[in-house]
C-alpha cells in the first residue's frame, strides 16, 4: 500500500513560530494513511509579510519551493496576502490553494454574507482587490481593522481578543452571518471568538486544507 | 477525553445504495479520534430528487431530521438542489453546507473559472438559480449536461464515462479550469475524469464533508 | 362570449381577514368582462409566514393549489416569502407571479433605486436573498425594518404610521426613489404613506395582480 | 363620485395607426369607473422613431406633452428606446413608465431569464444600454433580431411571423422563459407566438398599463 | 506636411468664460505640429446645464455642431451630463468622448476605487445612472456634494475650496484612491486640492482631451 | 521656468528594438515645454514577458527602477501583464499606470462594448484576470487570439496582419465598437487595422501615456 502524497502547507516568512503555529492548527487533519500536512518556513522570507515588495518577494520564493516540491499532492499558500499563487499554478498541474480564496469561500458555503477581520487598515485595499479578483465581492458584508495590533499578538493576550470581539460584534451589526480571520496571526483567538459572538469564525488555513483534503 | 461530535451527512432520497456509495467515498475522511461522519438516507424520501415538488418535500423531511440531531457539529446537504437549506439554517446554529454551494465554492479556489456536468438539460435552470443565489454566476466558464442518463448511471459504465468526458472537454474549451460534478451520481467516474482531463474534478459532496472538517 | 379565465390569488396563511383585506385592495382590478381576482386562503395554513419552516410548508400548500385550479389563467403569490414560486411554474405553464418580485420589479420600473421597510429585523436576510435572486440587489437604496409591530398591526394604527413614515425617510434620504412596502399586511397604511412621503410606494400584491393582468 | 385621472399612453411617433393599433391592444384595460387609457400621438413627430436623432428629438415632444397634461395619473411612454423618461421624470412626480423597463421588468417577473426579439440588428446596442442602465444585463439569454422587415410590417403577415418563430425558437434554445417584443410594431403577432412557442410573450405597452394601473 | 485635424471640445452652455476657462485649461496639450485643440461654445444654449430638459436640448445642439464639424479628428463633450454623446456617435465614426465617462475611467486608471465631488445633491442620481450605464457603479467609493456653491463659483474663492477639501476628505475616509471633480467648473481648484489630498485629482475635461490625443 | 518633470515609460523587458518601437509610437506626444517621454529598457529583463515567473521576477525591477526615479511625474507600466502596477503604487503616491487598464478603458470611453486581440491563446485566462480586478469584464464583448505568432512579429508582416485582421472582424461581429490590441508588439499594424475595420483600435502604451500627460 503506497503513502498518500503530502498536501505542503507554506509559510512565506522566515518565523519559525509562526509555521509551528499553523502545524499546531492543522494538527486534528493529520491521521494514519492520511496524507502528511507538512508545514514549512520559507527562511529566506521577511518575519512577517506586510509591505507589497514583501508580497512581491514571496511570491518568487513561493513559486520556486513549489517547483521542488512536485512529490505533494497540493499546495497551501498560508498567508493571506497569497504571494505567488498565480505562479504557482503555471508550474504544477496540482491543486494550489490560496489562504485568503479558502477563507472567503468557506464563509460563503456557510452564511448569507460575511465579514473579514483586519490586522490593520492597511491591509483592506490589497483584501479587496482579492475580493474583487475572485469576484464576490459582493457577499461582503463589511471588513473591520485591528488598530495598533502586530499580527504575531493578534492571536495571544486580552487586549487583541477585546479588539477581535469589537470587531466581530460590528460585522455582526452589519449583517454577516460568517467572520473570516483576515490574518494567520489571529488563529489562537478563534475559539473563543466563535463561542462569543455565536457565529462561524474561520481560520483560513484551516479552511485552505481542508479545501485541499477534499480533493485528494 | 470527550469523542468529537458527528457530521451529518444526509441523502435526502430513500436510495440506501447512494447513501452506500456515499459513505464509500467519504471514507478517507474518518480516522480515530476524528469527527464521524455519519451518513443517512431519509427513508420516506423517494428514490431519485428529480422533480421541484420532491425537492420541496425533502426540505421538510431534512428540517425535520437535522432537528432531530442536535449532537452532531455539522450538517451536510448530500443532494445538488440542497433541499431544506434555508430550513435547517433556521433551526440550528452549527454550519449546515450544500453540496451545490460546496463544489462550486471548492472550484473557485482552484481556478479562475470553472464548468459543471448536469444529468440532464432540465438541471440546468435550477443551478443557474443556484449560482445566482450564490453571486458568483460570473465565475461559470459553462454548463454542459448529459444525454439520456439516469442518476444511477451517471457514475458507472462506458457509455457515461464518454459521456462525462465529452462534457469535460466542451467545459475546458469554454475556459473552465475546475470542473464540478452536478450531481452525487457521477462520483464513481471522478478520478477517471480527473486523469483524462488534466483539470481538477470536484465531487461535491467531498467538498462539502471537507469544509465542515475545517470548521470542527 | 366566453368568461375569461380568473387570475387566482393565493394567500399562503389561513387568516380569513387577510385574504379579505387582500381581496379588498384589489377592487378596483375588478371590471365586468375582465379576468375574475379570486382571492383565496389555504385554511391549513398557520395564521402567518413567518418562520422558514412555514414558508416550506406553505410551499407545498401553494402547488397543490395551483394544480388543483387549471382553470385559471395566472397565479399570484401574495407572500412576500414567495413559498412556491417555483415549485408552482414546475406544475403548470401559465403565468406564477411572486409578490415580492413583482413588488421590487415595479419599483424599478419607476425610479432608479428602491426602498424596503421589512416588517421585522429578521426578515431583512431572507429578503437580500430574494434580491440576489432576482439579480437586482444593485438597485437596492436600502432595507429598513420596523421593530415590535406585528404583521396584522403594521397597516394599521398611528405607531405604525409613525414606523413606516420614519423609515420612509430613512429610504428616502439613502436615494430611494421609491418604496417597496415588504409585507403584504402594511397595504392599509399605503396610500397615506405615499402622501407623506412623495414618492410611489408600491403594494407588491397590486404590482403582481397587474402584472397578471398584463399578460391575460 | 370623482373620475379617476387617466393615464396617458404617448405614441412619440406621428403614426396615428401606430396608435390606434396600441389603443386596440389597450382595450381590455378599459373599463367603468377605471382609469382611461388614453392613447396619443406627437403630431410632429416622424412617422417612426429610429435614429439616435428620431429619439432625441421625440424626448423633448415627450416631456412638452406631459408638462400639459398635469391632469393624468400616470404616464407611459410607447416607444422601446423611451425616448424622455428623465426628462419627463424631471418635469413630474407622477409616476412615468418606459415601455423598455416595463416589458424587460414584467419578463423577470414570470421567468428566470428573458429573450428580446429586435426589429433590426441595428437596435441591440440600443437596447444592451438599456439594460445595462436598469441594472439587469445578467438576465438576459439572448436577444435575436429580424432581418428586412420595417416596424410597420413587423406585426402582420406570415414572413414576419414566421422571422419571429424562427427568433423565439432561438431565444427558447437559449434559455429565455420568456420573451419580450423589443418593437411596438410586433404586437399584433403576439397572442399567435406565444401559443407557437408555448412560453410568456410580452407585449411592452400591456405592461407598462399594467404597471400604471396597479400604481392607480 | 499635413495639419493635423483638429480636436473639438464643445461646450454645450453659452457661458463663454467657461469655454475660456476650458481652453486655458488645456493650454498644454497644444504644441507645433499637434492638432488643434478647439474650445467653442454653444451660443444658443443657456449658460448653465443644470435641469435635464437642458441637457435633453443641448443634446441636439451637440449632435448639429458636430455633424456640421466633420473636419475634426474627435469630440470632446465637456459637460459632465455628456448632452448627446449617444446622438453624436450615431452621426459620426471618429471618437466622441463624454467627460464623465473619461473622467471615472482616469480615476480607475490610477486607483483602486475612486470619489465623485458633485457640486450639488441633485446632480448625485444623475451621476448613479452614468455610472451604471458605463458599467462600473461598483468602483465608486462614495460620491459627496457641495452645498449652495453654483457651478460658476465650484472652482474660485475660499468657500468653495473649503467646502472641496471637506469633501475630499471624507472620499478618502470612505477609501477613494482618486477624486473626480465632477462638473467643470471646479477645475480651477484643481491643483490645490490634489496637494491638500494627497491623491490624484482629475479633471475630466482633460482626461478627456487626453484620451482623444491618445487616439490621433 | 521649470522643465516639466518627465513621463517614465517602462518596457520591463530587454529588448531595445521593443523599446524603440514604444518609443517611436509615443513621438507625437512630446513637444517643447511639454513633459518628456522617457522610455526605458530594464536589461536584466527577459527577453518577453510571457510566463507568470517573468511576470512576478519583471515586478520587482519594475519597483526598484520606479523607486530609484523619484525625479518623474507619473509612470507607465509598457507591458500587458502590467508586472509590479500593486509594488509602484505601495512605493510612489505619484500616478503609475499599467497599459493593460488604460487600454481598456480607453476603449470603453469610446464604445459601448469592446474587444481584444491575444497574441496567444495562453494569455487569455490572464486577461480576464486584469478585467476582474478592474471590474469590467462585463463590457468585453469577445477576446479573440492569434495563433504561432511571436510577441515581435505581432506588428509587423503580412501574416500577423491577415490575423489581425480577422480577428478583428470577430470582434465586431460580437458587437465589440473599439478594438484594444492586446500585446505592445502589435502597434506597428494599428493605423492600418483601423482602417480596415472601420473602429477605434486602441495602442495601450498610447492610452497610458495619455492618461499620464491628462493628469500632469
Amino acid at each position: 500500500m503506497t503513502t498518500p502524497a503530502p498536501i505542503l502547507v507554506i509559510n512565506p516568512n522566515s518565523s519559525e513560530s509562526v509555521t509551528t503555529g499553523l502545524s499546531d492548527a492543522l494538527a486534528d487533519f493529520r491521521a494514519p494513511g492520511r496524507p502528511a500536512i507538512e508545514c514549512v518556513t520559507i527562511a529566506e522570507g521577511p518575519l512577517g509579510i506586510i509591505t507589497q515588495r514583501e508580497v512581491d518577494e514571496a511570491a518568487l520564493r513561493v513559486g520556486d519551493l513549489i517547483a521542488s516540491r512536485p512529490d505533494c499532492a497540493a499546495y497551501v499558500i498560508a498567508c493571506y496576502s497569497q504571494p505567488g499563487l498565480d505562479l504557482a499554478r503555471s508550474l504544477t498541474r496540482k491543486p494550489v490553494i490560496g489562504m485568503h480564496d479558502a477563507g472567503v469561500l468557506a464563509a460563503m458555503a456557510l452564511a448569507d454574507s460575511f465579514g473579514v477581520i483586519a490586522v490593520s487598515p492597511l491591509s483592506i485595499p490589497r483584501h479587496l482587490r482579492l475580493l474583487r479578483r475572485l469576484g464576490v465581492e459582493q457577499r461582503l458584508a463589511a471588513e473591520v481593522p485591528l488598530q495598533g495590533i502586530s499580527v504575531a499578538d493578534s492571536g495571544h493576550g486580552e487586549e487583541s481578543f477585546i479588539q477581535l470581539r469589537h470587531a466581530g460584534e460590528s460585522l455582526l451589526a452589519a449583517g454577516a452571518g460568517a467572520i473570516v480571520l483576515g490574518c494567520a496571526g489571529m488563529s489562537g483567538h478563534r475559539l473563543r471568538l466563535e463561542q462569543a459572538l455565536g457565529v462561524p469564525v474561520i481560520d483560513p488555513t484551516r479552511a485552505a486544507v481542508a479545501t485541499a483534503l477534499g480533493l485528494c
